[in-house]
């Protein structure tokens, strides 16, 4: 049975160009980036290629790129730098963060929330006026995502950072959700840390960014070599940074063509699935109503009447792959905090999110069995 | 040119093996282990298994096994599990240990020294005295690498880890360097703690394992999600640990069939290279003289009166790859600590280290290159 995968938010699955990139790496003979000798200098060039490749897509300059093995690590880094900067002083989060921003903020500082409204925007009067405040602590850091992974609100990033650049006060962005999907320039963004994952892009698992505004000094997470101007220590992870590379240059050419292109092409297989997830009664889109305020991507559907894991296995079944924000699995085993913060129940919402290799087929696919499987499920429960 | 890599101790070429489940992934229907959905589930398949194959070359339970992003991860979450668990206790470690495990602790805990002999050979009886002492602080952790790394010193790694378990005192042991070369029974020695490393053993830069004793917990360095069983979040870089798993695999089968027939190989290749080397005058080997007491692939030379650079450099021109201990590279701008510790120079040592891939054509060429340049040198200096 053709498989119809709606989710991509998880993982996409790697592009020809980072495919490309893997088989020649694997053609290349193997060295360390950091030796002396010919090959070492070729794989390095190699690497400063990939380098260029990512920061070019993000309008930021190559030292700013620091490579990790993920946005997961990036993002712990940037919680560990900025605390270690300035020990004792508060975190600000809003609860819709992704987990790995929460929980790596949690376990080194004391934190605050952030208020968010029901489509989970981030509010940024309430972080105005908490910045102001004379009286309180000065935070050693704010995060702001870009866009929320399970909903897709985009947040309002750029008054953000206006906003914590203006007080003084260290902010990091977590992109991981949003980058590829809508342009950015991070060097007109300003601002001090923005965490970037590979594997969302259409390059391999293994293989991320912390981008460090024009290189300010922060202590490593990973010490123990010089790697990465002494900002990340271990053997760069040489076919997923290649990957990584490829698939952002894929991305950014010719003005970020490609990546306006599938944009597009994701809002169309969006409004088609919508229209048809919301013609079943008792359904309706979680988050902004508005497509514009979404990521071209993603879309978080809530299922009155049944429980959204039921949903999901029967959709595997019918051969579609989705997630559900209440799912036991492995990654996290409470239900979603994000949709408890917009006030959503998450025990009946699925997310489903299309990427670069979506075709109408998939679309198709999800439309047919979405309708047949909440049918089937409501009539069990009579 | 045909050229000479002589550098396997940096980085060894991906194995065949490993190759091919790299090309078998990218093959494989892209997914998040972590997922409920059928494509998800296939994944969660290939992780396991490579977390069983890892397990099974070093003779681990594949539940003691905590993938990370390599080596030097490995290193910084034993520390910071170990320091975590006990706050202000001093971690005790030989100058000879790896930047990572001396980086990784000093910027954690207090520090103490255990003195190596001139062979780079780790002082037991101090260690057993140092732990004995009752006016002294109880140490978090003690680190014991299994193998050195530049001069290939094989430490006494079970009489130390019988030490610190005496004592109760957790022991970690960083395997990297070793690991591949020598047969490995983890249940058998019972440290708290290893550190492998993938790309050393024929895998992919860009991944690695702590294997955690019988499970024991330990607060994870990268947190945020619940994968590898809560101890390292973070999407897992599905391809390098599947050649990860791969390379294990291949190492291990038929009772390490593999390990066993390169380590001749390789203690075969030395032999010869170590003949021509010694052969020039004022050439020496650096580390423990008799080949058994060092690591059947990695042999350190102290060249008297040239410095290692140059050598390096000449070796690089007529095709050979090899390191230096001296060699400012992107990894250590300083001069090698290990040698220090030693008391060796390190102006005038050169790494060489065989792999899997290396033929006897490589070794000729390096005899005949090696002897040329030392005596161009030589000739310079007049």
């Amino acid at each position: 049975m053709r498989r119809a995968y709606l989710d991509h938010a998880s993982t996409t699955p790697p592009r020809p160009e980072a495919v490309a990139a893997v088989l020649a790496w694997l053609a290349t003979p193997a060295a360390d980036p950091g030796r002396l000798h010919e090959e070492g200098r070729v794989v390095r060039d190699l690497l400063e290629e990939a380098r260029r490749q990512v920061a070019a897509l993000v309008s930021a300059t190559p030292r700013e790129i620091v490579f990790t093995s993920g946005g997961t690590e990036a993002v712990n880094a940037a919680v560990w730098g900025a605390t270690r900067q300035n020990p004792g002083a508060p975190v600000l989060f809003a609860e819709v963060e992704h987990s790995a921003v929460r929980q790596a903020s949690t376990r080194l500082a004391p934190t605050e929330t952030v208020p968010v409204d029901g489509t989970a925007r981030i509010d940024r009067d309430f972080l105005e006026e908490r910045l102001a405040a004379t009286d309180r602590p000065r935070p050693a850091l704010v995060h702001c995502q870009w866009a929320n992974h399970e909903v897709g609100t985009v947040q309002p990033v750029r008054e953000i950072v206006g906003i914590c650049r203006a007080a003084g006060v260290l902010v990091h962005v977590d992109a991981a959700a949003a980058c590829g999907h809508v342009p950015m320039d991070l060097g007109d963004l300003g601002a001090d840390l923005v965490s970037l994952s590979a594997h969302k892009i259409g390059g391999l698992p293994g293989a991320g960014a912390l981008v460090v505004h024009r290189g300010s000094r922060f202590e490593p997470l990973i010490v123990g070599g010089e790697q990465e101007r002494a900002r990340r220590a271990g053997l760069e992870a040489l076919p997923a940074l290649r990957a990584f590379g490829a698939a952002a240059g894929a991305l950014g050419a010719d003005d970020q063509r490609l990546l306006h292109r599938e944009a597009g092409q994701s809002r169309r297989h969006l409004a088609v699935l919508s229209a048809a997830a919301t013609a079943v009664e008792g359904v309706e889109i979680v988050g902004p109503p508005q497509a514009e305020e979404r990521l071209p991507s993603l879309l978080c559907l809530g299922v009155h009447g049944v429980e959204a894991e039921p949903v999901l296995i029967g959709l595997d079944r019918a051969g579609v792959a989705v997630h559900s924000g209440s799912a036991c699995s492995s990654e996290s085993i409470e239900p979603s905090p994000v949709l408890e913060a917009m006030g959503v129940d998450p025990s009946h919402s699925l997310r489903v999110s299309v990427g670069w290799s979506t075709t109408d087929t998939d679309i198709a696919a999800f439309a047919t069995a979405f309708a047949d499987v909440v049918a089937g499920l409501r009539a069990l429960r009579g």
